[in-house]
């Protein structure tokens, strides 16, 4: 019979982090330019993050190690829902006729439905570790603001949430879930802040964005004591946590008797994706093959590809670092599209780098595009994803079709990175033809 | 390091479903009382049910084979998302402070999130089998209605769902779930069959029930060419599909080293709880351990704890045959509590015969009891869980603490039957103090 689930045990939980710097260092010769003081124009040193960050992450921010050790505590945790699956998508090939081998790593086995606890966890540790009382976020569909409330709640920190308010309004049960784990959330822009009241006079109905909520979040955390913040992508650190996604995926993938040639994830600030691919570009890097790795942006939020690559700030009150990343400029307010996840107007230093270096490639679709494909996969795997994942279901479907026509047995890769359980009102408008 | 999650892997899903009526006939020299045609109060026979099941099924409800091969098919698409996890709830013995080690069985890992696909995906294949064209059935919180839509999808039936009023109204988003696995929902009372005018004719604002919404299903199958009905609970085909959680679980428990002394399920129609409880039953009444069974029930819908004994209709209408289960009156309309899947007048006809033979217990609680309990339980292991699950989860704490007070290390398995995530609403009038 054929073979669909690729299981690991508990024991087979990474016992450490992937730096991908490391390799980019050793191999290439070179990493992406550091982020800048705005002021000084200089690259930041830790004096500058450690009103927002505790050391240990300000650390692995910059570390050039091999690997991160994940601490005890927070691996007990991932316990709760690791190892996750990776699943032979037969049924999505025979729908699609195509020779080629699909296979996705489904991340959305994790409580809160994705893979934003695989960081919030370690976040939440390192800051209860050095005397942190509370975290602050901003969330955008929700998935991060989840998985962070969950976290705080594992290691009895407060928690309070900046939800872009498009998003607080059309995903009314995110902010349940984040109460259930006792967090305060408050929809963005808000009264709460000198900007967000400020966001406010200029549009009294603005449905928010990332940038804005970041910055709502960051004035919060200057005023309130013993409070830091918490990112939910873009930072090396938390690209870093999610390299658990993929260190797995290898072991799963060499389970299966397979290599990966196309490894694809969707990309909003880019943590999912490095999270499925720098395992695997750690050995394209070290062994020069011939893997391709595709991010897939909404067409309405195309940093990568249509982003110019320079330096700017990762907010729209501009009071981040300067981020030498693929940006569409720190104001940009993109559509109030279901896939809020991605609604970011920059990217990841670390994946603008790679996509600078032609290390990587990418591709960006609408929503409906998008969400069809969702329901073409929802029929064939019986998972609903979310709507961020089927930006990368997309492009796996293109790459099967691909496949076809090249006759060509090609071994395709994808970060299934949610379940679109929570996100719902974006598939029932598709249906209806609402979108 | 602790062990959390005791995983299986895909060749050990179950090649048979287990029939616990093998073991009442062997063991016990006793069986429930047969189903009864009520125009003759005759046992029914094949000629009594062939209008609404196809054959293999009704051989499944009578047979007292001890094990019944699972279809290949079937099988395979149980590789999508079986076997499902077990979990020791150390931060929940830890948060309680007892001796107990608790154990949960995780059925929410299923696509629609919950156990009921385990019965939906065999009751497509027979029906399939036999040239069955549409399955029709009702739905009370959703989710057997999610789950049937995905199982037709899969075997290319056609399938409309009648759902419960008051669940249609309070989740909205079953209906697109099943609307994305291509399914037609109905609002039940609805004007498409005669019961359902004659029940809006006396109440407009009817809020529905189980046994309405069955009446309704009977109904559009007596006048639609090709179709037959499918059942999420109650009889013994269905409960003899759920095994494939228990019987996973003795493994488990197995290799855990353990053997549960207490075993807990939610019950409305008694399906997760044989699910769970059955393969466990067996040693029992083989061996006769000392393995005690606990059936839990909503305050407001007490079929075990406050009903009678005695032949009784599955549905409002009075079509089923007569069957002989705990019952508060086929005519009885449960008040509308969120924990929809338990909102049913009646009972499995086995586990009434295991109720009054004694070799279970049956205990209610009420809604805000259970809601409580859902938050303590998502507070320490993450899973939100399903408000039906709630009720399990409530039993599993209070055992707990006894086991405390006792001063003894009990091992208790409960069956965590679904997650809450399309069950939100009531999570968020419980903390809003609402409910």
């Amino acid at each position: 019979m054929k073979r669909t689930q690729i299981t690991l045990s508990e024991s087979e939980i990474p016992e450490y982090y992937l730096n991908i710097s490391y390799y980019l260092n050793k191999y290439l010769g070179k990493l992406p330019d550091p982020p800048l003081n705005p002021a000084t124009k200089q690259p930041v040193g830790p004096q500058d993050l450690s009103a927002i960050f505790p050391m240990e992450l300000i650390k692995q921010e910059v570390s050039l190690e091999e690997k991160i050790a994940i601490p005890d505590e927070v691996r007990e945790l991932y316990k709760l829902y690791r190892p996750s699956p990776l699943i032979r998508a037969h049924r999505l090939e025979k729908m699609l006729n195509t020779p080629a081998h699909i296979y996705y790593k489904y991340e959305g086995v994790a409580p809160t439905g994705a893979h934003k606890l695989n960081t919030t966890l370690a976040q939440a540790y390192y800051n209860k570790k050095e005397g942190v009382k509370t975290l602050i976020a901003e969330t955008g569909a929700g998935q991060f603001g989840s998985a962070l409330s969950l976290a705080c709640n594992f290691f009895d920190l407060k928690c309070h949430i900046f939800m872009v308010r498009v998003s607080y309004d059309q995903k009314p049960h995110r902010k349940t879930v984040m109460q259930i784990y006792g967090a305060d959330v408050t929809a963005s822009p808000s009264l709460k802040t000198e900007f967000g009241r400020k966001m406010l006079q200029t549009n009294p109905n603005h449905t928010g964005s990332l940038g804005i909520a970041i910055s709502e979040a960051l004035e919060t955390v200057m005023k309130t004591k013993g409070s830091k913040y918490a990112l939910g992508s873009v930072l090396n650190h938390v690209l870093l946590h999610q390299t658990v996604i993929g260190i797995e995926a290898k072991k799963q993938m060499e389970k299966a008797g397979e290599y990966p040639d196309i490894i694809i994830g969707c990309v909003g600030g880019g943590s999912n994706f490095a999270g499925i691919s720098f395992p695997f570009l750690a050995d394209t890097l070290k062994e020069k093959n011939k893997t391709r790795f595709i991010g897939v942006e909404p067409t309405s939020c195309p940093s990568l590809t249509k982003g110019r690559y320079q330096y700017d700030f990762g907010d729209t009150a501009q009071m981040t670092p300067l981020l030498k990343m693929y940006t569409l400029g720190s104001d940009f307010v993109p559509s109030p599209i279901h896939a809020g996840g991605l609604r970011y107007h920059g990217m990841s230093p670390l994946i603008s780098f790679l996509y600078n270096e032609k290390l990587m490639e990418a591709i960006a679709y609408d929503q409906k595009q998008v969400f069809q494909a969702g329901i073409d996969f929802a029929r064939c795997e019986g998972i609903i994803p979310a709507p961020e994942s089927c930006h990368a279901i997309k492009a796996a479907i293109d790459e099967a079709i691909t496949a076809k026509k090249e006759g060509k047995k090609k071994v395709i890769l994808f970060n299934l990175s949610g379940h679109g359980l929570l996100d719902l009102n974006g598939y029932d408008k598709f249906l209806h033809h609402s979108l």
